[in-house]
């Protein structure tokens, strides 16, 4: 299959690409490298050393014997973005090309209109180009569970069916998305929705869990991917890891009852390929809660504090005012049943992974900025 | 009250501002006139011809002594919006200022992406000027009734109960959009919620039906409104009038059985003056639902046959292929009882008013440019 990762200079990305290469499709990769500008105003960097996508690419082929085509363009920049889906004929395209975080489209006006524009113009040219180009492709599109927030209800995968007054309808599963960051992939979805109901192209919405771990089959030396444990980009768990090896405290925002779907980075990768491999039809737009596991944040701390004992550290838990505004106890039972129908096999969290990342961490504890750790980024204040 | 109206050179701007004028509030009105622009690129422009803006907040004072302060501003020019409200200190914000058509949205990547560039960051530079200059005003945002789609159950006004596997949450109505100008409404409504659960703003969102009429109490000569008879910015029923005084047949899409709610211009301006007048709290996102009466596209061009017979006119209906993707016969009975619990007295359509618009239309035939009153932009061709 030709297989187009948008995004693939990025965490999730990059993984994604070497896998569908290694298994024999024939991929390429297109990014801007605009993540890479914003870690940099930031101040902030991955923990383990990333060369060049170039030169990854390079490294790939010589590893593998394998071709991995790399397309710099920006999704915004549509006139390009049409020329690379015209060449390269994609058949799926992974969409992770969008700025990841809640906390920096929380940092002020400016940051919140670049998440926004960035994320929604990128993807409404993606659907102009497929339109255009590629109308039978199939779209997997990288969403997350934080659509939902937290309802009183169990969250359904993307539709629910809703008996009111006496009649029946199936709509899309009402949303009140927990930053700005996060509507965007609201608004997202709903494009999408609209693309393949009015255009009748094919899309998969891949709600996603928060994604945990360092590691896949091939991140071996040089094909490393993007770990941030920085309170910007690093999601809960990594960050956690961060701080047990380097003796700061586990932050805790507020009173850790917030609950959520978590994922190994591997699942990822195995939820997208079986997303590809099993496409929806032309017109139907799919949604899919992508994750494994339920969590508190006070689950994860604790899983922390007792790996990191057998590890040998001494891990403490601060219980910090929350940056952001969240429920912090809540009902939570999200449905996760058609990656499973698919053939999902979980990666179960086990204090044998967290020793992978303690290890890695270890490694590299040298590049660590522990400034970076704690949040500062309020969601209550510009 | 100080009031600003964001986009107050438009159709409904425009009379909006005078009325509050007219009931001694301080009115502000804020333009950029790219509206004027997009008309101008389209070789489409109102019916009655209209003098600038600045003329007529000057013929507004000669005659009624009040001044209307203009604000020549560009929503998505941070900046000079932030000094627009640092030195007006809104109470109230009417935000009409939005690229308002549905076929404009619909003619390509072009007009899709400006569409939603302009309303949805237009919209978040609005909420982050409040929170930095007036966090207190009420925010009166004008969205439409086609965020909701045509779902086959009752539509409430924003939120519905819903009971599911026996727990029970109150959400946001589940939307489904008709075109990529209907998203933009439907995205805005979600950062507005947003922005009034996490800092505390206050908002009506006003769901609105599709307007006609073209004159108000106060639109006399010199100070009329923008009445649009294009297939592009021209609403339905007014397009119907313009047809039925130049002898063309009566434009129905299809079918002609989508239903939808409609309301009378005056009653534009009853409805947000009431809501102005009756503002929710801090941190309430309120929705209501605004219009008066439904009809099928079919009740509407057997309306205009019938007045047009009693005004000496032969009417004729063309049934033409839907340049939409829509359903053309369905169920709808959305809920529209919170502005009538506010007081809301309809202005019922009836024979007497179309008259006044044949009028109207009669005295203007000599600008009338009969090739742009057929719909050309198709919903699934680009």
């Amino acid at each position: 299959m030709r297989i187009l990762v948008l995004g693939g200079d990025g965490y999730l990305g990059w993984p994604t690409a070497m896998h569908f290469s290694a298994q024999g499709h024939d991929v390429g990769v297109v990014d801007s490298f605009v993540k890479r500008k914003w870690e940099l105003e930031l101040g902030v960097e991955p923990l383990v050393p990333i060369l060049t996508l170039h030169k990854r690419v390079k490294q790939w082929r010589n590893l593998t014997g394998k071709k991995i085509s790399l397309f710099v363009n920006d999704l915004t920049n549509n006139r390009r973005l049409y020329q690379v889906f015209r060449d390269f004929q994609p058949e799926a395209i992974i969409h992770y090309g969008e700025q990841p975080s809640a906390p920096y489209s929380m940092m002020g006006r400016h940051y919140a209109v670049e998440t926004q524009q960035n994320n929604i113009i990128g993807t409404l040219n993606v659907l102009y180009a497929m339109l255009k180009h590629c109308p039978n492709a199939h779209l997997i599109k990288l969403g997350t569970m934080g659509e939902y927030g937290t309802p009183n209800i169990d969250i359904e995968e993307g539709y629910i069916d809703i008996e009111h007054k006496g009649r029946k309808a199936k709509l899309p599963f009402p949303k009140q998305a927990g930053s700005l960051y996060h509507l965007t992939k609201v608004h997202d979805s709903a494009n999408i929705e609209f693309a393949c109901r009015i255009w009748g192209l094919k899309a998969t919405d891949l709600n996603q869990g928060v994604v945990y771990g360092i590691n896949t089959n091939h991140t071996v030396v040089g094909l490393n991917t993007s770990f941030h444990y920085d309170a910007i980009f690093g999601t809960v768990l990594n960050r956690f890891c961060v701080q047990a090896v380097i003796g700061e405290p586990l932050t805790v925002y507020g009173k850790g009852g917030q609950t959520r779907g978590y994922l190994n980075i591997r699942d990822t990768i195995q939820c997208v390929e079986l997303a590809a491999l099993n496409p929806p039809s032309s017109g139907e737009f799919r949604v899919f809660n992508q994750f494994t596991e339920l969590f508190s944040v006070n689950d994860l701390a604790e899983l922390v504090v007792k790996a990191g004992e057998d590890y040998g550290l001494s891990v403490e838990i601060d219980h910090m005012p929350n940056p952001r505004i969240e429920a912090e106890e809540h009902y939570y039972n999200p449905v996760h049943k058609k990656l499973q129908e698919l053939g999902l096999k979980p990666t179960w969290l086990s204090d044998t992974l967290v020793n992978e990342i303690f290890d890695e961490v270890e490694r590299n504890r040298y590049r660590i900025d522990r400034s970076l750790v704690r949040p500062d980024i309020l969601w209550r204040h510009n």
